[in-house]
């Protein structure tokens, strides 16, 4: 680019990111931002990855945020830009996720006039965000970003989001760049004397770990303490990104269920969270609790969201002696077999158990198919496990595509649902557009599965014809295979096992993104 | 459905928008609406139409009002399914468009575990509303419910926003049904005066006529007037409705270019609005004005949306005694030839325009590739015209399948962008679903054009690797035929004129959902 060489606060906005180490910007930029293209077409350093529509930027920048323990930024055009982007970003904040949101406005002058895209994007983004800071002028831009940048990293990871005004990115700016501190990571050592009382006081444990406890080293930690004072660890229900497989910890998963999930937690009589939150039920039901521990259980916090999380484990692996205890490690007798018959989701899944390669990044949002999905990957090769948290659906494509981005060495595995692929499907294309190294699994079911169940549950054994036109997605049934082809990626159906298993195997076996229709 | 007899909420919130005309309820349900998906399937009044993805939900529902003149519901299900629509949403606001969106929450109690699908609703749902309200109780679910009908009314048209909280929904309610009150349009007799007296002063005068002033009646008095006074009348830039083609009054729009507008108003001493706001710029640039209109210019507001638009017009054509004058209608020589060689947007777009049917609804979000469209179809056989209004991007095809919804008897014709259409694909699959008679044309130009001529305005005569990777849609192409047959959609492609002609005569000939990609 040849012209427009005055360094601008857009050019600032650049810069800054780049020096605090953000270098990936998932964007769909508008004419409000075309300053900021203009600048970000002057840093070669910076990779930008166009997504055709907002959802796929901000669920591609969680996934890549989640793959590469540190945010992406994204470029959102005014307030309808980010409003496309809130549902995935919604999955971002219960993900813990860090991302640093940019979205464009108007030139400051130019607000009161009330111009078609003018709205209120400091409502719009504050339910979504951590922190919202206006860009005030372009001498503000590198200090913003920089504060911006440093909220992203607060609480173990958090949404920042930017708004920068058309002219403060386009008018002069000094080229002092800003940084942003790391905050500290430290170990409550009272949470962990008061856990480690309570794993001494003969009372049923259940260590519940979310968030980074779900990576190799503090899971390890929290086996060897659960199976030195009897208690048990239990993954918390969304997971953000969990370390499995063969030779890693094998741990449970609150239920989705509220009914299975009071079962799971029915005989607790306190509760130790790691880097996770005291379990409640995802939707209320007559009749049924909202928090699923029995009452009376009590809830001890070890390790908050961005305190020393491998480091409070240590101290109370210290205190209850538990460094010599064995983990409880999944092997390959806890790997399925591969399946020669049958045709269902739970057979789809255990074929992909078995064959899943190691180093896989298995991103699941395959709602009701998925049910057993991660059960049956306990003691597959060992892998990254990535999963809806917020229940904002529509992730998974996205959150493939971003976590592609992040660890271009390593196969993503994408599980699906129909309804939720739907949401989302522009994704398929940034898969293809960066030769993106993702095999997709549609289960395609062509019905919101999970619905009938509510309505089951609710005691509706025949619905009618207004429920199941908004609950059946079979007439027409979406066709996927044309749906990876409109989007360039190579796409098959399977109907039955056999042809599954080869078409999996024939996604493993090559680079690139590639899409299975599993039609059920 | 046999079961859950008890009248609750739910059934008490169909029953009130039932008793207020409101028969038809786009949808994407989940699990905390199920109650009001259940009270849905027990009226068989209620048409309830699908989207795959709330972005289509809300835009449909914005088409559907344009064309039906009455407010349809929505159903979205939490923040993050508000949140899905709220783009489109912002579209409708701005085109006035009156919507009843009901957002599912938590049960109340429930709210305070903040469980993964909470979020501030409210937040997220006033930037796009004009009110917004809670449900207390299942006691109240009628009241607020009318209330929310009675907000939808006011000021010619606006977005209402009822949230639900499952509990309001599921428990025991009263069968009384609140009516909303219609409001009673008045005109502003002093306007009126103050407009005459500007049309005598012998100064330049221009008649901005917007919103419900771009119907026949309206249009063809505004003419009157402008012909009897040496005035002009002008269309607002962004067109929620207007009633055009041969027969109708002819009208010149404000351009969406900054300096197209400041030359078309340059010599204008007074501005007359009617339903209308004063011109202001799309977007900001340095230095240029934001205001369109000459410094000086009088801003006089004969009438403001909600008002009596037509009794107005008729006070005012009495006062300068313009009953006489002749309109400026279109005649048959405005149409244009049909086209037989070339092959670029506006030679599809003079095919469009030769061969569009009387009683076309036109549904536009062509973007840069439809520049020329609203001056081409001038002289169309008589048509409806709807556009983007808000600048959100992804409204066109919703916009078309609520379009059809509300007037099955006649042909809608979608004018769409392939980067804009690509936000909200899934709206296709709904035309296929209902059988809607959408014809739509692809102007699949594989770029968001409009940034190439933004950045162009910057400077930059060739952008750099970054700069392309965020504005091209070329690699790989997104193809739209594909597409189509994904979402059950008819669908060919047109690579020169001579298809593309056949091709459109086929779409017209037939009813259903056509696609055709035109290929640029």
């Amino acid at each position: 680019m040849q012209v427009n060489k005055t360094y601008n606060g857009a050019d600032a906005l650049c810069a800054t990111l780049l020096a605090n180490g953000v270098d990936v910007c998932f964007t769909n930029p508008g004419t409000s931002e075309m300053h900021f293209v203009a600048a970000l077409d002057r840093e070669e350093d910076m990779r930008c990855v166009l997504g055709t529509f907002e959802g796929v930027v901000t669920g591609a920048a969680d996934g890549y945020a989640r793959m590469a323990d540190k945010p992406a930024a994204t470029l959102l055009h005014l307030g309808p830009g980010l409003a496309n982007g809130l549902a995935n970003l919604h999955n971002a904040r219960r993900a813990g996720t860090p991302i640093i949101n940019v979205v464009g406005d108007h030139a400051t002058y130019h607000l009161p006039y009330d111009a078609p895209l003018t709205s209120d994007i400091e409502s719009l983004a504050r339910p979504m965000s951590a922190s919202v800071r206006r860009v005030r002028d372009s001498g503000d831009v590198s200090q913003a970003t920089a504060e911006a940048i440093g909220s992203s990293r607060q609480n173990g990871g958090q949404i920042a989001t930017l708004i920068l005004p058309a002219d403060a990115a386009w008018s002069p700016a000094s080229t002092v760049v800003h940084h942003a501190p790391t905050p500290a990571a430290s170990v409550n050592e009272k949470a962990v004397q008061l856990a480690a009382d309570a794993l001494r006081n003969g009372k049923k444990t259940i260590i519940i770990a979310g968030g980074k406890a779900l990576r190799d080293e503090p899971l390890r930690l929290g086996s060897r303490i659960a199976n030195a004072t009897g208690a048990r660890v239990l993954a918390e229900g969304a997971i953000t990104r969990m370390e499995r497989g063969q030779g890693r910890v094998m741990a449970d998963r609150v239920p989705y269920a509220v009914d299975l999930a009071l079962d799971k937690l029915r005989e607790a009589e306190q509760l130790i969270l790691v880097d996770a939150v005291a379990p409640v039920a995802f939707f209320a039901y007559p009749e049924k609790p909202s928090r699923l521990t029995p009452p009376g259980c009590e809830i001890i916090t070890l390790a908050q969201p961005g305190d020393d999380i491998v480091g409070a484990l240590r101290a109370l692996a210290d205190a209850v002696a538990a460094n010599q205890a064995a983990p409880s490690l999944a092997g390959s007798a806890d790997c399925p077999q591969l399946p020669v018959e049958g045709w269902d989701a739970p057979k789809i899944m255990q074929a992909v158990a078995t064959l899943l390669p190691e180093g896989a990044i298995v991103c699941d949002e395959a709602i009701t198919a998925g049910r057993l999905n991660f059960a049956l990957m306990a003691g597959s090769a060992p892998h990254d496990y990535l999963q809806l948290t917020g229940g904002a659906i529509g992730v998974g494509i996205p959150l493939a595509t971003g976590a592609a981005i992040a660890r271009p060495d390593r196969k993503v595995v994408a599980l699906q649902a129909d309804g939720s692929g739907m949401y989302t499907m522009q994704g398929l294309w940034t898969q293809a557009r960066e030769n993106l190294d993702v095999l997709t699994v549609i289960f395609a079911n062509r019905r919101y599965a999970i619905l009938y169940n509510e309505l089951k549950m609710m005691g509706v054994e025949t619905p009618g014809n207004n429920a199941r036109r908004m609950l059946d997605l079979d007439s027409p049934p979406f066709d996927w295979v044309s749906m990876g082809k409109a989007a360039g990626v190579e796409s098959a159906r399977a109907e039955n096992l056999a042809t599954f298993i080869d078409l999996f195997r024939a996604g493993l076996s090559r680079r690139g993104p590639f899409l299975i229709e599993a039609w059920l």
